[in-house]
This record gives C-alpha cells, structure tokens and sequence, in this order.
C-alpha cells in the first residue's frame, strides 16, 4: 500500500513516528497511508526553508514571478491527474475538482503579477531633498495549515504568493488527503523553483505545534475549524509571528418576495450541496422573507432536488459526492435528527441514500429541513453536509439580526431586485463577504478572502491584495545626502 | 491641588478608585493629582463610545475628514497653550514640545484625506455581468494606550485616523503626564465632534485590563515598553481583538569612513541627546567604522556636546529637560554606571548636572561614552537617557552584523557618501526604519511608523496608510442580477 | 465704476487694450468693467509664474499643502463675500452660489492630500541589485481658462491642484463674471502662497492665444462649450502643451416605469432648473419609457414646477435666476420657439416671466416642453437654459439609443429602482458620468469629473486623481550601485 | 519571392496599391516583398476591428488576461523563429535580437495583470446612502505604428496591453522589416484570441493617415522620428482622437571623476554600439566631467572597442550587425565625416569596415569621437548609427546644463559613486528616464517608458501603468436607491 511522505529541500522523504489510514470516501475502504513527520522531521523541513531563503529573497520579483508562470502551464497540463487524486481521497465529483483547481490556479495567475504587486511607495521631497519611501521585504519561512475540503486550493490560496512575495514555505496539508498537496508541491519544481524554498510535512498536533512554535517561522496562515483556529492564532501570536486563522461559517442567503424565484432555486442547488456541502461557503441556512416567498422556495426546491444524485467522483452525471469520513457521516446525519427532533419539518431526507456499488461509502443524500429556528442545535453550528435548512420571517430587517446574531460572519447573499435592499443588505450586514443574487461569493482571486466575527482570526484576508501585504514586512527608509561632495569637485580623500 | 480626570461621552469626568501624583520633573515637586478610573468608569467609557458608534459610521467619510480640518486649525491655535502643558508634565523643553505637536498635527492633516483613503478597489465583470468591489468599513469601538514620553504625539498617530475611518475611541494616556491628552481631546468637540466618538480614561493595569477584555472593543493601539508591548499583544490577541503593540528600541548609527564628519556629529547631537533621549527613536549606539572614523567621531562629539544646556522646558536656549521621574533618573545614571565598570570609557560624564534653581529636578547631562562593547547591559537593554554610546568596529559588516543581533528592530542609520553602501545597508539591515545620514528616520505622516523583531507585535505598522488598513475591516460584495426584469419590460407582481 | 484688474506677480494690474462692460444681469445695468489684456500683459503674467516656478518646485509637497489648508479656512470665512460676488454678476441665487463655493472647496481640500497623490511607485530589485521608481514632477507654468457659469468652482477644480503639484499658474477667467476669480485668487496669498505662483489675467481671444502658443506654457486647462474647446485643445496640442478641454452636453434621464415618481420629479426639479441650467451638467432631457411613466411624469412635473420662483440673487426665496445675458436670454427663448414650431408641446411656458422690480433682467421662467423628438433643433442642441425637454419612447433600449447617437456624452441618469436596469445602463451607456438616481451625478472632488464623445477632448478628466497626473510628468529613474567601494574597504582617490 | 501581406479579422490578405522590397541589410539583397495597403485595405481592416470590439468588451477581463497567459507560453516556444525573422530583415544579431523579444515578452506578463490593473475606485457614502465608482472601460478600435529597429518589441509594447483592456487593434509595423509583427499577430489566434480583435496592415503614409483620420479609430500610439512624430500626433489630436507620439533622442552619459571607470567602459560599449546604435535609448554622448575622467575615458573606450565584431545576424560572436539601409548608412558616415570637418577628433573609425563575404551589407563600425562640441551637425542630430561622442566639460552643471539644453529629453545617466550627485542629477535633468550607473534606463515592463521634450507627444507614457490609463477611458457612477421599496415590505405594482 502506498505511503504518503514529506517533501523537504526538494526531496521525498518518508520519516514518520506512525502511519495513518487515508479512506477512500465512495467506498470506504483505506487506500493509502500517510507519513506523520516526527518533530524532528518538522525542524528539518522547517531548516530547509531557512536554507533556502536567503537567495531566495535575493531573487528579482519577475523572477519569482516567471516560476509561477511556468506552474500555471504545469497545473493545467496536469489537470486530470489532480482532480482524479482529489476525487479518490476527498470524493468530491471531477467537475468539482476541477472547478476547484481552476479557483487554486487564479491565484497562481495573481501571484505572476508580483513585480506590481509589491511596489512600495516613494515621496519625493519629504522635507528639503529629503526622500522617503517603503519597501515590501519578505518575512523569511512562513508555514501553511491546511483543511481537507479542498486539498488542492486552499493550499493554493497560500503558497503561490507567499513564495512569490520572496518567502520559503512549509505546508501541513490534511492528512485525510494529503496527496494532491504533495503532488503540486513537486511540481513547482519542474517548473524552476530552487530546492528548499517550497516543502510539505504530513502531521498531526505535534507538526502543528512544532510550527507554532519554532523560532524560525514568521508566520502562519490557517485554514479549518473555528477552535482551531482560534489555538492557532493565539499560540501564534503568544509566539511572536503574524497569524491568520480562518474558521467556520454558517452563510446565510435571504430569499426577498420579489426575488427571480426560478434563478434562486437554481443558484442554492449547487450553493447548498455542491461538494456535499463541505465548503466554508456553503449556503446552509435560507431565510425566507414573508409566508409566500416560503412555501414557493420550498415547493421549487423540493421538486428541484429530486433528480440530484450522488455518488463516485469520475462519474460526471454526478452531482457531489461522500462526505469525507464515516464519523462526519454520522455527524452529518445527527444534525438532521436532532432537528427533526427539535420540530423542524424534513421536507427532502438524505439520511439513508442508497448507492448501488457503494454501499460502504460515506454518503449523504441532499436534505431540505423547513421551520427551522435560532435555537436548534443544527442552526448554531456548522453542519458540514448537504443539508439546507430554511428559517421562515416577516421582514427583512428580522432576517438581517438572524444573521447579525450569529457567531460566524463568513459569506452571505440576499436574492432580490431591488437596488435598496441589495445596497441597505450589503451596508448592514456584520458578514465579510456579501453576494447579491450570487449565493457563494467567494472574491476572485484579485480581490481577497475572509470573514468577521469568529470566521476569522488575524488583520488580514486570505489571498490577493491582502496576502502580499500578510507574507511582506514594511520597511522605511528616508534618505538625505549631506554635502554635495564630487558634484563640487571637492575631493574627499578616504582613509588609508 | 488640580485633578486630571476622565472625558466619557463628552462630559469630564473625576471617578477615582485612588488619585496619583504628577510631578514637575524640573522641580521634582508634585505638581498635580490624577484620577485612576476603576473598571466600572473605563466600561462606562467603553459605553459611551458604544453608543456613539452607529450614528458616525454612517456619517460620510468626507464629514467626518471635515472635523480634522477644524481640529488641525483649532491644535495649532493652542499650540503654545499645549506645548506649555507637555513641559510642565514631561519636562521637554518648548520647542522640542512644539516639534512634537507638530509631528502629531502631521497626523491629523493625514487624516484629512479619509476619502481618498478609505477608497476600495471596483472589479467590473469578475465573471459575465458580475461586479466585485471591496469597502473598507470601521471596526467599532478601538482604544489607544500612550506613554509619557509624548503625550501629544503618540495619542495623535492614533485616534485622528481612527476616528475618521469611522470608529469611535478611548484613550487611556499616560498617568505620569496625562493634561495634554485630555486636553486636545476636549477640542475634538469644538471641531464639532459628537459626543462619545472620542473618550479619555486615567488608570492603571486595571484600566488596561478592562480595555483588553471588554468584548465591545475591537481593536487595541499600543506604544510602550517591549514587555508592556509583548503582554497588549497576546491578551488583546487572545481576546478576539487586533492589536499592534510598539515596543522598545536601540537605534544604531553606522559611522563610515567617508561619512561627512561634520555633519554626522551635528546630526548625532539632536538625535542622540534631544528630548532626554526618551525618544522610542533616539540614536542611542553610534558604530564607528575603522580606527580613524571612531577617533574623530569621539573627538568632534567631545568637542560638540560642551555647550550642550540641560534645564528647564520654558527657557529655549537649553536643549533638553529633565528625565520623566526620580526613579527613571537613578536607572539611567546606574547604566552609565554599569558601563565604567565593565570597561567603557565615560568620555562625556553627565551623571551629576548641576542646574541651578533646580537642584531637586530630575536631569541628566549629555553622556558619551566610547569603548562600549556588545555584552555590557548598558549595550544590550534600552536606556532612554541622554547618553550616546560608541562601538568600535572595522568593517561595515560587523557594524550591520551587531544591529541585526540586537533583539530591537525600530530605528537605525548609516553615515556615508557612498551610494553602494546605503543601497545595501538599507536592503539587508533587519529593522524597520531606516535612515541614509538621516538619524532619526521617523517615517512621515504619509507613511507608516513600525519597528521589526520585538520593537512591535503586529501586522500593520502605526499611523500613515497602514492605520486606515488597521482601524478598518475589509468587506468584499459580489453582485449579480440575474433577470432583465423592468429593462425588458417584463411585470413582476409583488406578492401582496 | 469699479475696473476690474489683473493679478500679476502678486500685485494687482490694470493695463488694457479696452475695458469691456460686465453687467449686472438681474437688472440688465453695466455695473462694472473689465479691463481686456494685451498680448505683454499676458506674457508678463507668464513671465512672473515662470520667475516663481523654480522655488516653487522644490517646496516640499507638505509645505504647499499646508497653503491649501490655510487656503480652505480662508475661502470659508469668506463665504458670504464671494457668495454675493458671484450672485451680482452671474446672477445665481446665494444659496446656489454657496453651493457652487461649496465644491470649488471640496477640490480644496483633496489638494491637501498632495504628499499622499504625489507617491511614486518604488521597485526594489528589478534586477539583480537594481532598483527603479517613477516620480511624478510638475510640468511648469500652466493655464486655466475658465467659463462664466461656475466663477469660483471651474477655477477651483484647476489651480489648488496645478499648484499644490508644484507648478505656477495663469488664469484666464471668464470676462462676464470676473471679480470672483480674482478675488480667490488674492486670498492664496493670504494663505501664504508667494508671489507670482499664482497670476490672473482677464482677456479675450488674444489672451487666449497668446497662452495657447507660448513656449512656456506647459499645459493648459479649459472647461467651456464644444467648438472653443476643441480650437483650445488642438492649438495647445500642435504647440506642444499637454490640454485637457471640457465643452457642451446635453444631458438625458431616462425615467422607468418603476421609478419612484415623486422623488424623480423632486430630483429633475433641481437638476433641470438649478442656476437656470446654465450648468454643463445641468440635467435637460427627460426620457420616459412608456406611455403611462411618460404622462404621470409630465403631470407631476406641471404641477411641481408651478411654485417654482425666479428672480434676484439676494433672495434666498428664488429659486433661480436670470441668465448670463440679454443675448442669450433671447437664444434659449428662441431654442422654446422652435420646439414649439417643430410640433413640441410647451407644457410649462417660461418665456415671459414679470419680475416686479427687475423688469430689464435677463430672466427666462421655468419650462417644459413635451412630445420633443430627435430631429428638433432644442434636441440636438445645448439650451443651456431652464428648459426640461420630455421625449417618450416605449422601451429602454430605444432611450440608451438616442443617448448613445447624441453627439455629447457629458452626464446621464436613470430612475429605476431595479439593479439590473441600473447595472446595464450604467454599463453600455457611452457618457463619462452616469447617475443611478442621481440626476447631476456630478463626481465628488476625490473622483474625477469628464465627459466622453464631443464633451471632452484630451485624455484625462477634471479635478480628482486624474488631475494629479494632468498637472505632472512621469520620470522613471533605475538605479545601480556598481562597485562596493566604501563597504569593502577599498580607497578610491578622487581626482586632484 | 515571398510577399508579406497583411491580416485582417483572422485571414491573411495580400491587397496592395504596389509590393515594395524588403532587404537582407547584411547581404544589401532584396529578399522579400512587402504589400503596400490601399486605403480601402486599412478601412477594411477597421472595420474587422469594429465588428469585433463590442463581444470582445464584454468578454471578462480574467479571459482576456488568459489569451496573453498563453500567448507569452507560445512568443517563447517561437523565440528561435522570431529571433531569426528579426535578423534577416534588420540584421541585428540573433542575441540581441533575443533581448528585444524578451522585453516584448514582459510587456505581455504585465498584460497578464489586466484584472488588477483595471480595478476602479470605489467610494462608500460620497452622501448619505450615496456610493461612487470609477470603472475604466475600453476605447474601442486603436491603432498603432511602430519603427523599423524594434519589430518585435514596439509592438508588444502596446497591443497587449490594449487588447487585454478590452480594444481591438490595428497595427501598422514598418514596411521595412514587416514579417516579424504579422507573425506574432498570427500567434495570438492561437492563444485564443478571436478574430478581427488584432489586425496588422503593411502600408505606406495612405494607410497611416487612413488610421488617423478614420472616425472609428479612437486612439493611436506610435513610435517613430520627432518630425513624423508631431505630424501623427496633431494630426490624431484634431481628429477627436487621443495620442501618444514617441520621437527621437540624444541619450547623454555623465561620467563623473568618481565613476568606477572599469565598469563605465564596459556599461558604454553595449549601450553605445548595441543593436548598431538603432535604439531610441541608444546611449550617444559621453560627458566627460574633468580632464582626467576625460582622457581616462577615451583611452579604455579606444582599447576595449578594439575587439568588437561587426557582422551578419546568425553569428552570436557578433557584437552588432549593419545598419537598416543603404541611404541609413550614408547618412550616419556622412555624420562622423562633418563632426570631422566641424573639429572633432575622429578617435575609432568605423567607416569602413570590411565584411567578409557581405561586402554589400550596410555595415558601420564602432565609432568614437572625441571632443565634440555643441555647435557640430552630429551633436544636434539623432545619428542612430554605432557612433559614440565624448564631450568634455569642467563641471557637472556644465555637464547638466548641456543636456536641458537638448531638445530631446528622452534617456540619460550618470555614473559616479556619490548618492549626493546622483540624486541631485535626476531631481534636476529635464529628461523622463534616468540611469544612476544605468546606461539604458529602458523602464521595465511594470513602469513606463517616456521622455520629456520633443521626445513624446502626449500625456501618457508608452507600457506599464500608464498604457493602462491610455487604453481606457474612466467613466464615473454615482447611486443612490430613493425609496425602501421591497426591503419595507411595500407593494409597487408595475405599470401593465
């Protein structure tokens, strides 16, 4: 059986103080096994990075920046056997996959803009003949720690600037999918990256903390949980580095009456269950405004969701697959009971799906649950699962303090006509990312990623122009040049 | 006998859990009482800025720059009034209190300019007929703590751009000179201010404390002591809030061969010995590079510093004041101590000034002392005196290799004609600031102000374009509309 | 009877050619004269702003911002003084004039932010050891040439920016109107500016001429109507100088279905009849989609525009004024005449206004004229008077057509409350400033203000970000040090 | 013989007026012809361009930045190809010809940029509930002309960047070396780019003026001679388009007496005599500051010029190839014949060289000539030949004086040790890019190229930001949603 290993000053490396099970999720068998490094491993990789950073800084911006041109054409020649390695570890259907890649190759494409990016800004004459100006300087090693729901992008969201800003990068990928982490990590190789600036450690709480903790690392960037992330940023920043820690999300959409009804059934299909709903942005939570806009949403969607299947990742008629473990299956399915059991009404039921083949697999039908209310257990945490829940309200105004109440503050969306809604929803609302008839927006890779509240720990967002800043020091120099010495021809003889 | 109190929701305020003693430093004598708030008023302040907060956010950001326009004229117009009242308190003498003012006014003028920098970036078609932009919205209640040895500056590199990016503010000054912040923020309101939007609290840890844990203050502004700094930081980071902390420092200038002599001592001079050396900036340590720059180096200071004046802040010929306290004269004095004992050679030896009238006042006079080597404690730990300490080294390497092994990052400078060194100097030194013949390279209002390695916790550097960063939150919105509804001519009934 | 001058090297001057009749235009009387420069007067203006330029250049950016800032104080105290001026030989009524005041201040202030503007862009390491950076330096003497419907915010929205940029400056204003340009431009010294960065010179053609081929004008600036604005831009472009020309408009709403009726009728009230019209964004054309909009609207503007008063400036009970002069009282009558000739329907007919007491002014009534089409003279061309024409069209694309085949593409709104509407609209629609309902969507003085088409010749806009760059050119310096001379020891003899 | 046709809206098309021969300048031999476009031919090609701007607009910038991602993956497949296509008809040497391609090649990496690059600004709450944008939208069709001595690069320079902003494009390459262009146009339909959005038309001064004065062309860049340069851009300007004219140069060295002269001489011979001196940014005159750098100069600039190779394309051990015409080399020899006559000394002579085996090649030598004066014909004038002047002066404002005494103000550089006279050179010199130690201080790809004087007509810089300011137009939104409609829960019923 294959083992999943460690990638350090550019060689493979297999250290490991045990082994663990990597599942395939359709079936539910173990498929492969996966290195996890010993402290020592961690340092090693961490040391490489150090090695390697001096030159590295050292190295112009458009050259960094040619690497990551070069690595776009390598991610997208290599597609297939990427979205093949995502689907077999994490089940999400190729398509999918794919998507996600194409999402992890913008920012790559963002990352070619380097030498823009880091310009600094020069004032001439700050006082007489004096200039002044700043520089965006590298941070040296910083490290990655990333979740299972997208293995490939989310490291993607990462590495690319991180390295391209001058720096040298550890990554901890999931251990639950750690191949595809591996793979384009190896690949930037080919595409002219010097050994030792970009390396992956398979591990566990001990890589974790030898990460938080080394002298070395200047900063972390995180994504997964919200108690996680919340050790992270602290550890972190009791340990003197910069930290950004991403947590969980609850991301609601209000459905308006005057709302394109058709069109919002259609946009929360894909919002709701896409990748079984294992996504930070899934949109979980439908708040309907006013009885009609209710039961029409939940009429079309109920009728909308019958043809939906689930089901393996190569078979595109798919539209999502597993969740990712047995455990969270069962999770998954505790949530909708304990609805359920708290009075809401289960108007489409994923609990026990069959699919013929896989019988093993960790898979969750699509669920609609209506009438769900602000105290259910199932309304104040993330559930992680295909599963939509609607909240039925009077006003707009009522929905917006839903929202506004909640713990998270990731992503929202309000589906309406109406310029004042969308403008007043959009001013209003305590959430760091806001679509308008657009249920997962998700910024663009130009812009940046990033929630409030308990969705995010640290100053700054994930990615674009908010992660050159993250994975760059400001430095400031002010410059006087005091005698006007060779331009008056005088001669200034140095000492001998 | 006069008592400082507090400024919560635009009344003063004198609830007191104990009063302090402010003393005249030129005296030695306690010149006036300062209100210690207990928790119960610095949450009542906390309140105040609380319920301010809504209706100023919503205030456009051209408004809110109009109140710094006002305030910009109204601090000038009582400038001699607030230069008189730091020397009083602080000791510094009146024009080197009117420099600082002046630096703190730069802040204001800088923010100003909110429209402009408050603007967020406009993406048209991130996909078809789909638009993103960012905001930069304010992030509520933020608190600002200052140290004594600029009572008017340091509060202005704060709350000015936190205010105007929309947030509302509690100070908590320093409680060894506390009028001045009081003051200048009782003329926010006679720049027409609201009420609540600014607020001032005197006190101590308890008042720190309370800031730090209060679930309704977002962020936390901090300049101080590296220890202070270190604790601010984890706590507020710990409790959900960003903060950047400023800490110590020991600014080293590099003086080379070719440097213009003259120059270098004249700058030296001001750098080294004004405002007492109290001065998070002070050029503390001069490293003289080859046998020949170090003697003229001393021997020109030597010279330079014998009509150097210490006494007291209202009479302009003197150069600098007394230190902050008793206790602080005795530390500074034990590290010129420290030194001779291990082996310096006190060149210039101010340990016992005489000022006449004023024989209780708490000065030092201007120190050199040259043959200080990098293990003594008076190289390694900040002094915060009026003492200049010279090292001898041969090559411009070891001088960069010394600053890049001190623990502190805040300032430093290098003395040279020659294009070659500073370029390299600038790009390889490991500090924050950094000035070519420019010894206190205190980065203009329009730029931002930060040290490296444990002179500031954070991301974000204070005041200039890193403030705006820092006292607002990013929200990115993505907007679709999806049906040609009224365009097209098409009646949607509204549900009735 | 008062002679208005020039301002030349900061005296005044009154030579001229001939003196010309400046009235007064409520009463019809001569109420002052403008003395008409020769062509020495003009060049002695340009000689004195090319005398102050050098000096002027080299002030720091912050030391000519702080004249902005004293500038705004000033131009505020002076409100009424200048309110009054401008209200005396133009005509507009005093809250209008404070209006006009209002936004000529606001370009002001963004001339504050010049150290913020001004920033280059510094790149470390373009290649190896490599640095380069832009900086944008003033361009030298450059001149505004202003129209006399805006006296004080045309000429606002050129000189704080030019100057503040670092060049000196010649106005040419308006001859109908003078005494306000000079004026604020006398109070710049008061504010601290020296003599001769500002100089004003009042003219005819040969003035303009003799700006417009002098070798030591660098750029010239010119707001006015379409013919004159491009013989301004293509003299000054064969004669070298950078020009940026604003000419005529013609400035459509389109009124959807949906509007909110009673605001569109408040906002067209003001846009259409404001300084009575004489406004290049002065919102003319109405178009209506659909027979019922198009009716309602016409009945609600009836009724709105029946309390409408016109009449004299002092009185802050009007409305609005007379118009600039007798001549072109009788040409917008004449633009009503043909309309009605050509089969429009005057709805509201304001060719014969009685103004007790003022029966000599030059005063034309609010008016509405109906059922106008494309083919009418008061269609195709700019009224520049109190005129509201309604066109009826029966879809929304048809209203964009007729916007998009006009020859002018100054400002445009649409009133809708559908994002859609508003988002293609604003999208496909071929004018520089678009109002989602906003009917003078005038940008505010951080943006920037500019037509398309026949509106604009030149290829950056008015006042805002794009003024900064207008009113500098872009040097790009790259930088390398070739040999670590000082740093590594080495002696270099300097020739002797 | 082959014949260089033309490619509009995706074809090749050999319309001519008449063929007119293409040289192999190393041989002096016809080797190709060229198709001379009628004016109907050019119409055509406009209005290929003109049918495919409105879905090229529309097509998401991100898509459009994918072409240029592509095609810079294709420019370096096809670098032999088009190494070699440049030498055979400019005969400059396939490595330099290499670096040309190169250059070109960034400008395409820059383009790859486009969505950051067109972010507008956007402001919240210009008023209340009033929000602002600025989007940059394209122009429609733009044109450009581009010179013989950079057939790859001058071309890159500017349709990347205009097509990724959303234009469509017509370029005019010099008939003298026409192959390369359409080649590289041909390789962007393989990118991806739809046809009709770039066409290139062979043609003569009908063609050029064809695009000037064509109403559907709405910009036009161009590169060229000063005198053509004045023509192309007064003649754009009063066609109601926006131009940028780029014209000749006399780029001057300071060499100052603390010049590392080892590296001096070496930094001079490449950029003196590379690509035969047939470079806008050639570096022609040396200004020796001294008699000592003086006559240093001439005697390293004598003994290194000694090896340099004159020679065919194909052979990397070439230093550079012949000139682009027989006339051209008539006209360079005739300059180095009258600074001769006019009292120079003729130091290295290039005037005949002798070629083996291409004695009909229009070869020149490395000449250098010494003690120029500023009166001589060959001072005045661009030689654009391998031809090296030594001017000597006393001081370095004699030195500067010289050159703002030029009339071109293109390129410039100092070389010197000093940071005082660095910076003091490149505040004061009235030339818009500037070398410290940089002979040719070409701006890299993400700032922009520009001189000052008549070395450029217009506004905007040629590449890097400011291309993008020229390839679009800004337009300015202003909203604001009147009435809570949907949001209040009020019913509006749309007309029926």
């Amino acid at each position: 059986m294959e083992t999943i290993g460690h990638l350090i000053g550019g060689q493979l490396s297999y250290q490991a103080s045990r082994t663990q099970d990597v599942f395939n999720p359709a079936t539910g068998a173990v498929a492969k096994q996966v290195a996890i490094a010993p402290k020592a491993t961690v340092e090693e990789a961490i040391a490489a990075a150090q090695a390697a950073y001096p030159a590295w800084r050292n190295t112009p911006p458009i050259k960094r920046a040619r690497v990551m041109f070069k690595y776009k054409e390598l991610l997208e020649q290599h597609a297939d056997k990427i979205t093949a390695m995502i689907g077999a570890e994490h089940g999400k259907i190729c398509h999918d996959a794919a998507g996600e890649l194409q999402r992890g190759i913008e920012n790559v494409e963002y990352a070619c803009g380097a030498p823009e990016l880091l310009k600094g800004e020069f004032s001439k004459n700050v006082g007489p003949s004096i200039d002044s100006w700043s520089e965006f300087q590298p941070l040296g090693v910083v490290a990655g720690i990333t979740p299972f729901n997208f293995p490939a992008m989310v490291p993607l969201w990462m590495f690319p600037m991180a390295i391209v800003c001058g720096n040298t990068f550890v990554l901890k990928p999931s251990e639950r999918d750690p191949s595809t982490a591996l793979f384009i990590a190896e690949l930037l190789h080919e595409a002219g990256l010097p050994a030792g600036v970009m390396n992956v450690v398979n591990g566990d709480k001990e890589a974790v903390d030898t990460l938080l903790t080394s002298k070395d690392v200047k900063a972390v960037s995180f994504v997964g949980s919200t108690p996680i992330a919340e050790y992270i940023y602290s550890t972190a920043s009791a340990n003197g580095k910069r930290c950004q820690a991403l947590g969980g999300a609850k991301n609601h959409a209000i459905v308006m009456p005057d709302a394109d009804m058709d069109n919002t059934v259609n946009q929360l299909l894909g919002a709701a269950f896409g990748s079984s709903g294992e996504r930070c942005m899934a949109l979980s939570v439908a708040v309907a405004v006013g009885q009609e806009a209710g039961d029409t949403l939940v009429a079309k969607m109920q009728e909308a969701m019958a043809p939906l299947k689930v089901g393996e990742c190569s078979d595109k008629t798919n539209d999502f697959g597993p969740v990712i473990t047995q455990e969270h299956k069962d999770k998954v399915v505790g949530f909708i009971d304990s609805a359920e059991a708290q009075g809401a009404t289960v108007v489409v039921d994923g609990r026990n799906p069959v699919i013929a083949g896989y019988e093993n697999g960790f898979f969750v039908g699509a669920t609609l649950i209506d009438n769900v209310s602000k105290e259910m257990d199932s309304y104040q945490q993330e559930i992680f699962g295909p599963v939509l829940q609607v909240v039925r309200v009077d006003t707009m105004e009522q929905a917006m303090q839903l929202i506004n109440d909640h713990e998270y503050g990731n992503g929202t969306c309000i589906f309406t006509r109406d310029g004042e809604a969308a403008r007043y929803f959009s001013d209003h609302i305590e959430v760091g990312m806001v679509g308008i008839n657009v249920p997962l927006p998700v910024p663009v890779a130009y812009h940046s990623f990033g929630g409030w509240k308990r969705s995010l720990f640290g100053d700054l967002h994930a990615y674009g122009p908010d992660a050159v800043r993250f994975y760059t020091k400001r430095k400031t120099i002010t410059q006087r040049w005091p005698s006007a010495g060779v331009r008056e021809g005088k001669s200034f003889a140095f000492p001998s």
